[in-house]
């Protein structure tokens, strides 16, 4: 079994280094990042809004995993106690250098320093870098947290340890790492890009078809195999009864038939810009840059999906984060950043963009799946998440009382706040309030109720029995700290012909 | 709209023609075959076979559709009537010229003849063809059944009005055709396909990586972002708030960069070969070239049905062949067949893989999810459908209360029955509860009850007001049908800490 970090350094916030905290905090592991830029912050919560969206489309019904994240005020204090330091700076080689010494610097004993370059060869980055010989190139793909293949590329000084542990570590956090075991410019993922990328600005360059033209080629065809499968597997099924090695013998003339314009470079120009630029607005149909990832997360989470119940590709290396067992470092802390003032608000969110019927407001079924999201959350900030559920034991819910008092649209911030009864025995009576978050004052205004009775279970046995003592203890604290309020408004109430409410659909 | 067609022959039945046959039998066309290899018919067959899996999944729960298929004993007999006649005979200039010859002097008026070449081109192969120019290279990809993009290239000799038709037809096929302005060798995809192709030998031939090691770099990273964009929209999500241009113009450098090997091409040998072919065999993990295509067809069905549900890419060229039919007949005899006796049974299903918590069984939210889908097909079958909505009213829930009664696992048989309370004024109440389908006898057992208060809104007004007398005299009819029996146990209650039940989560 691969053994996986608790803490991880990220230096450099941009939309790989940004993608990469995602990809870490997803996985359990805390994250210290150091950006120089004031900016870096919005644009690391951005991509991590864009990670959370995809964390519940992939995981449905279950809270995303979060790691902690720390923003550090140098490299030095990000780097101290960091099991990996990943770099994502800008492809200057001088800036890679200086911010790698001083990551050496600062490096813990057997911590591993990854890369993002998309082709400075590890060689010359780590050349005068203090313990160079942990440092290696470790190339991901955008976006990061969805993408599982990272190519790893050690130096003149990397050491063979070093390679082994990127491995593991990587493995850990999800992804599939490959080792590339020659250090080129470019590695190997990029070069087979170049060279599409070439050919396909000839192809514009001279009037064959346009960007629009040569994407269309690419997402309605040749495309939809490479999700699966690359060029050598593809053209292994061509080979038909003669096999393989008759289809390459076959395919071997075409290497010197004039296919191609890639001896030659075209001409880079304004020309050939506007042209490219104007041709991609068009085929973009008005989409921004926002909606556009937008679309292309949710369809990668799906790809995802569909690869991991086929059991096939990037599916296999997908990785339940509460299937994995981290999670008993986070209740400590976790409760009480649940308070905000008295107010005890277990889950913050917003209205996922699927999650709207035809009139663009939130769907019946997602109120209650947004109530069992906090439900879960509390839960595991109380101790019963799924490290004790693995001990057997485990709340269900037996009744739920749901009253729709507004509507909300797709994409508002809305959370929940919770009154919990309790007396630490079998049962567990939860009162969420789920609120949309206005522009201005505090609060924001109520959506929906919802009432639940939990019961504390023993799988094995079948039947409910007293909570333990540990998680008695958090429930009744809270209970007992809410316990002067007013009870909520229409709290045990059943359902009657003779009740008129606002109503949402 | 596009006009179809009725009758297409097949010239060449190899996997590329049977896959040809495939694509036109699932848009219910009559094809005619031609291939003078005895060995044809059973290799179409195979096709056809894989062809009826990926129907089957593709549209789950519907006859596959297809259009009858003749084998003919000469070209001219298959070309007789057809509307389009599409070859695909071994890429040898003489051959398709010989054939093309024969296609031409049976070709009916009007009718369109597409090439499957991969670059030959069109203008020579029509050069000396009778009705030459009715004919234009349709290059498509491999499954012809599944994958939607056909590159359509004109000669010399090709008609503008045959270029048309041809669009027409490849698009009501459900093909994407890509019109391709320059007849150039290779046309556009498989120049993209050359370059990656030189670029991955150079890689293997130089000890970079292993033919396994560049494909894992394509399906676990750039592939699946491939099956939904092409290169330059990829590139245009890179640009960030610089806008594409500025993407470009960073880009610009790195053309002359030393990354790529493409100014040369690979010596082709034996070593070569087989050095490819051993890496191969070990990527493919003993899977067979049958296994390998059932796996490729599997994912491709299940990314089209997720671009189709996203409403993306090649998802949106999809057509359910029997979609078109079904729309006219719903509500006056759907409501009739919800009655299983006296029983009302608006919703039938399973539990779906990704309904289901880390116990495998419906997680909470589901349960309220399976109760909204069995209102909707109420409401729709008795008038208040979308329809309905888009006239400015509809029903929204008030008030929801869940009782779970017992779990129920992924795959599971369930259904709803309903008893409907409504005296046909502002208020439905419905009480809905689910069963599990048991193995033997009638009934099922129950997994939970859900009760539910909707109130007719008109919209515009914001406001609860009474039903139209059409929709109230379903509701009242079902109503009183069932006035007899029992009141449901639980209705109407309300959540109390007095209550054990037996419960799920």
């Amino acid at each position: 079994m691969a053994r996986g970090i608790s803490k991880a350094a990220v230096i450099g916030g941009g939309v790989i280094g940004g993608g990469w905290v995602a990809r870490l905090i997803n996985a359990g592991c805390a994250v210290s990042v150091f950006d120089p830029n004031p900016d870096a912050a919005a644009g690391i919560e951005a991509v991590l809004a864009r990670n959370h969206s995809a964390q519940l489309r992939l995981w449905p019904g279950q809270a995303p995993r979060r790691g902690k994240i720390h923003y550090a005020t140098s490299i030095a204090e990000a780097v101290a106690g960091a099991e990996l330091v990943q770099e994502s700076v800008p492809e200057r080689m001088e800036l890679k250098q200086a911010v790698h010494a001083e990551i050496g610097a600062a490096l813990e004993a057997g911590a591993v320093v990854g890369s993002s370059t998309s082709g400075l060869l590890p060689s010359i980055i780590q050349k005068n870098m203090p313990n160079g010989d942990r440092m290696l190139a470790a190339h991901p793909y955008n976006p990061v947290y969805l993408l599982p293949v990272v190519e790893i590329v050690g130096g003149d000084r990397t050491a063979p340890d070093a390679v082994a542990r990127a491995l593991e570590i990587y493995t850990a956090i999800g992804m599939v790492p490959v080792h590339i075991k020659k250090e080129i410019d470019a590695f190997v993922g990029d070069r087979l890009l170049e060279a599409m990328w070439r050919e396909s600005l000839w192809l514009v360059r001279d009037g064959v078809a346009s960007a629009g033209e040569i994407d269309d080629v690419v997402r309605y065809g040749l495309g939809l195999r490479f999700a699966q499968m690359g060029q050598f597997m593809t053209y292994r099924l061509g080979g038909g009864a003669g096999g393989f090695r008759h289809f390459l013998e076959q395919f071997a003339p075409s290497l010197t038939w004039p296919w191609t314009r890639l001896m030659d470079v075209p001409e880079w120009n304004d020309a050939l810009v506007e042209r490219i630029v104007a041709e991609s607005d068009a085929h973009a149909e008005g989409l921004s840059v926002d909606e556009l990832e937008r679309i292309r997360d949710n369809n990668l989470v799906d790809f995802l999906k569909v690869l991991a119940a086929n059991d096939w590709g990037a599916g296999r290396a997908l990785q339940n984060p509460v299937a994995a067992s981290l999670d008993e470092k986070m209740p400590e802390t976790m409760l009480e950043e649940m308070f905000d003032g008295d107010k005890l608000v277990p889950w913050r969110g917003r209205v996922e963009d699927d999650w709207t019927d035809y009139n663009n407001h939130m769907t019946e079924y997602r109120y209650l799946h947004v109530f069992s999201l906090a439900t879960d959350e509390l839960l595991l900030a109380c101790g019963g998440g799924a490290g004790y559920v693995a001990q057997g034991f485990s709340f269900y819910t037996a009744e739920t009382h749901i009253r729709h008092i507004d509507e909300v649209a797709a994409g508002a911030e809305i959370y929940v706040e919770t009154r919990v009864f309790s007396d630490g025995g079998k049962k567990l009576h939860l009162f969420h309030a789920m609120y949309a978050v206005d522009g201005a004052g505090d609060g924001g205004h109520l959506l929906a109720t919802g009432e639940h009775l939990l019961l504390h279970v023993d799988m094995a046995a079948g039947r409910a029995v007293p909570m333990p003592a540990s998680i008695a203890e958090a429930f009744v604290r809270i209970a007992k700290s809410q316990a002067g309020r007013d009870l909520p408004q229409g709290m045990g109430a059943g359902i009657s012909m003779n009740k008129t409410k606002k109503a949402t659909n």
